[in-house]
């Protein structure tokens, strides 16, 4: 019994990884195809989205299976719980990536601000340091490297504030950029909210390791705009 | 055994609706303190989030308890995965009258446009009657019912489309508009936004009476902008 729960727990591990990597790549590819143009790119991000709604419903009914069958207490259950919680932050994760990839979609000869976009492909590199160091940190169950990508957020949230100021400036200077720059407004918003569930996930990491539920920049988080 | 599992489910069913009762009134006040510029009341929004955050985790911790101690299977399971899932919905239902809170907070003396504050009171009217009827549907375990409360929250999303062509409209021909408009088309997002948790917790309903996970409004959820 406890062999076959290791390997079902292993099982579902992978699976989570796998998932992660999957929704890294969503929301690369989103904030590419928005900063490119490229609603080919953008379409992409929208069709695959239903596996990651999969990949999701899958995991968390491997969990409920294993919890309802196996029973598990204390560390058992805490890694089914993790991988449960986890999963549901990678998939609305994936769901900013396909808002992100609607915007590429929608936009028809916007006037465009380069210096916004280049700004927002910055926000959009650091946050992808930040996926993979979650997935890093998940795999070998490392709560100071959890610990870590949390604090990067801070970074992401001032990106998203100089974006959002920049995009208030140009509009007041140019009524042309102003459809423009509420796209942009809104992936950076995307964007940000995206590092929020990764900091989310930091905070299963820790519970995984502690059994403790844990607020990681609770400055920030759920306050997604300019608080000044 | 079986006494004191239905007891406990029964609890757990009143601290629910409890804590739907909390977040229903939490929106409603946010948007009554954004189109009133009340900040006092917008405060106390913000302040009373750490109750609803502590009702969802002690849900939470009960549905585990219950999970590992009792392993419910079939309809007894589903009944207590539907209030951890749908008390996670009303938690980020808080999260965003958190933030349209804080946006009323922010305000400093923006200039105003009436009209669209009246559209943003009349579409969170909406968004309070989803809510209402979200909880009677959840007590009575009536799918149908939630089936209705999920259509109307077409209707929600239309508000937002029309609320956000006005700001650009206004923005266009009022730079000192720019600013409160922003504010405007953030807050009508919110409120869309948790039309859509709304319609997850309908799903939810529909779960607990059928075992299937269903996808209402799939055409509206996750695309909380213009799509046109």
């Amino acid at each position: 019994m406890r062999r076959v729960f290791e390997e079902e727990l292993n099982d579902l591990h992978n699976h989570f990884f796998q998932m992660g990597k999957i929704v890294n790549e969503a929301v690369y590819k989103s904030v590419k195809a928005f900063v490119n143009h490229d609603k080919g790119l953008a379409q992409e991000v929208i069709d695959g989205d239903i596996i990651i709604n999969k990949h999701e419903v899958d995991l968390e009914k491997r969990c409920f299976e294993m919890i309802a069958l196996q029973q598990p207490v204390t560390t058992d259950l805490r890694k089914i719980v993790t991988i449960m919680k986890a999963s549901a932050d990678l998939e609305r994760m994936g769901d900013h990536a396909v808002s992100i990839a609607k915007s590429t979609i929608r936009v028809k000869g916007n006037k465009r601000d380069y210096a916004i976009e280049a700004q927002i492909a910055e926000m959009s590199e650091k946050v992808k340091v930040m996926v993979q160091g979650v997935l890093d940190a998940y795999v070998v169950s490392d709560a100071d490297k959890a610990k870590d990508v949390a604090l990067s957020d801070v970074a992401v949230d001032n990106d998203f504030k100089k974006i959002y100021k920049a995009c208030i400036k140009q509009m007041k200077s140019d009524p042309d950029i102003i459809l423009g720059a509420t796209d942009y407004m809104l992936v950076a918003g995307y964007i940000e909210r995206i590092g929020d569930y990764v900091t989310n996930i930091c905070e299963w990491i820790i519970y995984l390791n502690t059994g403790k539920v844990t607020e990681l920049n609770t400055h920030n988080k759920n306050d997604h705009f300019l608080n000044s």
